[in-house]
């Protein structure tokens, strides 16, 4: 059972993997299997090396999404999913919940972007469904969904995958977000990123436009080529988006994406930013961050990060400029 | 000139070094010249590749470590650096201030630790001369002294060396930390970092003390191996050290990187916690976290950070147990 834990004094959590025991040389040689393919467990035929199969999305008999229980998942059901503090400094409750990964596809190599619309559109459903599904387990703060492609971007495997994990607590950036944009909308009556979005679509940062969605690359970008999705409608969570909506979303991401892949298919993580389900007044969207860069000392130290491509010359990158 | 933007509403910045118009492919090129010592900037000879020369230390004519300009500075005495709004969401100044490098020895491939204990005394020497020097500089709210060792810490000359930003905002990562501990102090009449340094070096995450420092794996640990290092006196600043623990503080930073060079010579990164010179209440301490693991989707999104080696077991290598 892993174990989470808060900072003295700051409000910032780590999920202490103790069970794993691993050690730099073994994380070295986890890094190093990446494009193995005889040895990948989201290939048909080796399912002995999976934890199990939890569902399957079908097309003429066979598999063609799959959602598994993570081999070595960072949270588990287990222990005593509350906050607890001990002798004043030691804040800590059981790493508790569920850790999911959605394979993509039954081809190893394909990626994301390159399957048919519609073949993306069932992956979003797939997050829709998982996250309907788990927001109802008792003792989850936050569901994360996210998709890391390439070493850099810290996947382990390279056949095409995303991941959930459901936790108990609400995390601290997330939060932050949250209560931020909450503020901005109480004092101005009106949702920060509703009028972000009119604004940027405008400006030499845009990337996308149509009926639903809205793509560009943000004004503080922090990763060279970063660019943000936002639904049009003020919609918290992405569970939340009609049949159409997600249709069209899974156009988006294909666009950008294969876009993208021209740098040289470079390694990125997309995460979605999602507020509860219920109840949260927030306008989700979805952030893709290419991993060109490494953040060092100095981002580590101040969280000023330094980016050496302008989200202007990237918008025009992603526009075909 | 580069400039200094914020996020459209959270308190996060970004320098983007639009004048360095890097590409991908540059980016990668980069990195790759690591190891290359014909073309060292930092070695005796080279003196043409480098910017300038803003200062040498010298032991029998020759000189031992040196102080030179960034020649990509991340920052630049240009500009205006006063934080201006334009249009409710964006946020700016110029990215003005100092950007550094110490060159903390003439030998290639010569790590610090592996340097003379009064040597790296005057490279710690070196780095609290410039903290007075930027201090007295118009507009600089921060002075962030780091060392980037091995590409994946993010450093691109294999040489070994120091850098030393100074800035015009105080990071919000480091403002956190300042505002957090401040109010303990306030609400317990007490320095957390005080009690905390009471408690750990009783633990089972302590790794060393003598007269004048106390070093332990932080309890929520975010780096694998990732050690901390506080001075027993309550100073806020480095700068303030006297001589004698400047000496102590070199013999215990030798110590601590040759232990963790037995893992192979990993990349870390070396972050000085420093407030203000003059007037903050805090408890400077060194942070060094190496540099085994990548943050993935999950990280980059909750800001909460899986680590798979414990404290405990980091500590008890630390120890040699």
């Amino acid at each position: 059972m892993n174990e989470l834990r808060k900072d003295y004094i700051l409000n910032r959590f780590v999920i202490v993997a103790k069970d794993r025991g691993k050690r730099p040389h073994i994380l070295k040689e986890a890094r190093a299997v990446e494009e193995g393919r005889d040895s990948c467990p989201f290939c048909p035929g080796h399912e002995h090396l999976l934890a199990g199969i939890l569902n399957e999305i079908k097309k003429d008999d066979s598999w063609i999404i799959r959602v598994v229980p993570n081999k070595f998942s960072a949270v588990s059901l287990e222990g005593d999913p509350h906050i607890q503090m001990h002798n004043k400094f030691y804040t800590f409750a059981s790493a508790y919940g569920t850790h999911e990964v959605i394979i993509e596809t039954p081809e190893h190599g394909k990626e994301l972007e390159e399957l048919p619309q519609e073949h993306i559109q069932s992956v979003l459903k797939t997050y829709v469904w998982r996250i309907r599904e788990l927001n109802d387990l008792a003792n989850i703060k936050y569901i994360s969904v996210f998709k890391n492609r390439g070493t850099a971007a810290g996947a382990s495997l390279r056949h095409s995958h995303s991941q959930i994990i459901a936790y108990n607590i609400k995390p601290s950036w997330i939060s932050e977000e949250l209560m931020t944009a909450y503020k901005y909308l109480i004092e101005n009556e009106s949702c920060p990123y509703c009028e972000i979005i009119e604004q940027e679509k405008a400006s030499d940062r845009r990337v996308f436009e149509d009926e639903h969605f809205v793509a560009f690359t943000p004004y503080a970008s922090r990763f060279p080529y970063e660019v943000w999705v936002f639904p049009k409608n003020h919609y918290p969570n992405i569970a939340l988006l009609r049949n159409e909506e997600l249709f069209a979303l899974a156009g988006v991401l294909k666009k950008l994406l294969l876009r993208l892949d021209d740098l040289g298919y470079p390694p990125f993580n997309l995460k979605i930013h999602n507020a509860d389900l219920k109840g949260e007044n927030f306008h989700f969207h979805i952030e893709i961050s290419p991993r060109l860069a490494i953040w060092a000392g100095f981002e580590l130290e101040t969280g000023t990060v330094i980016n050496t491509v302008s989200p202007e010359d990237a918008a025009k990158f992603y526009r075909g400029e």
